[in-house]
């Protein structure tokens, strides 16, 4: 797991403190620290404290103000971005079996709503990518993703069973997905769906689509993930000074 | 829309900026003032400032740093924690009508999962409800909570066609939720859900199960709510720094 601005003070402080919760060191219930003893400990200034403070309160590990003090208000490794965005981080992180197989990829004109998504004009072309991932070698998932223009080449030239497209990129690209938008819903299995996941026609599927985008902002991606259901659960935690959960009417 | 520390500076600010994304006056691609002028023009401290910004960025509205400053990332109104909790004031928000029933409530021992979710000892006494909710007059959702010991009664005493159980517990009895736990899978329809919602047993629903919390961390309600396939699409942004969500293996 790497963070993308490693050297920020406030990143090393917050981490310090993650630690100290997963440990068990502060367990949940517990008082954080007051913010002097957090900046004279740390020897940085209260600005710095409190915003390592507001980062892990972000992450829900600890709650909004009680008077002074903050409380501990769960012990929980979350998973890293990259987990997110990398079917075969997060399963081996897990210590399960990944594995990957492009069953095609294709060049052509974006459609409307993929141009719209990568931010690209109408019609550019992009690479549209079908591939069907296995966990501990049951098909788990199917994938359909938009390509931007710019990083086709470099996803056409990776080898068919490729671990992680992501990681590719960024080793092989330098480019590195920093923020994600996620539509999370559920569908029947389509006939290809179907076939490729081994279920039913018809069958409950979760479904996650999302943008993975630079930290300029430029999508890179626009995915179409499907899981068969029993399969993967999506967890989010929110708060009422965080709320990056929400619910929408419809398809979207 | 209430934020829990109104009256926090960094709040105001934050607010502020955000507004101005949400209008236009700052686009997406355009970059946030600095630091040093943001604390100048609210004669803030640069901590005061830098933990505005942080909020924002943990929203996923603005990036995080490129050199010296932040851009806009999205334009997006992110609905409010209370919109999330409740599907009452959610619909509202968005025009449409929303309708709830109460099917039935009952007290009964906790399950030894109700138990762990709600941290109350093994066996204590839950109230469980069964309820309908409709959007514009169609049967979308079937909840059925867990509704801790200390608010049993309170929700008890509630119509059964009450509009919303968070914003009664909220004005009746001064409970808020601050924090929420969200688990969010796909399933197929058991012959109760099928029948309330009108569909065939079988097809598709998207699940989100969910512990909303007080400011201390005490859970209030341990929730499974099924909607409709179609009928919902939850959002949820994540960044390289925040990342809110999470893919967990299995029906957890």
């Amino acid at each position: 797991m790497s963070t993308n601005a490693g050297t920020a003070r406030y990143l090393e402080i917050a981490e310090a403190l993650r630690r100290a919760i997963l440990s068990g060191e502060l367990p949940v219930g517990a008082h954080l620290p007051s913010e002097s003893d957090l900046a004279a400990r740390w020897s940085a200034s209260r600005g710095t404290v409190r915003q390592a403070v507001a980062t892990l309160a972000a992450e829900g590990l600890i709650g909004s103000r009680q008077g002074a003090r903050r409380i501990v208000l769960r012990r929980e490794r979350r998973h890293s971005f990259g987990e997110l965005n990398s079917f075969a981080q997060w399963a081996e992180g897990l210590g399960h079996r990944a594995a990957s197989r492009f069953l095609s990829r294709t060049r052509r004109p974006a459609t409307a709503e993929e141009a719209d998504r990568l931010a690209l004009p109408p019609g550019t072309e992009i690479l549209a990518v079908l591939r069907l991932r296995l966990l501990d070698g049951e098909p788990t998932m199917v994938e359909r993703t938009a390509y931007a223009d710019w990083v086709a080449a470099a996803v056409e030239a990776l080898p068919v069973d490729s671990r992680s497209v992501m990681d590719s990129l960024a080793e092989d690209s330098g480019v590195t997905a920093h923020y994600g938008e996620h539509l999370i819903d559920a569908l029947p299995a389509g006939s290809e769906d179907a076939r490729l996941l081994q279920i039913r026609r018809g069958s409950p599927l979760l479904r996650q689509r999302h943008v993975s985008a630079t930290a300029t902002g430029r999508p890179i991606e626009w995915s179409d993930d499907r899981y068969r259901a029993g399969s993967v659960t999506f967890s989010v935690s929110n708060s009422s000074v965080a709320t990056p959960l929400e619910r929408r009417v419809g398809e979207q």
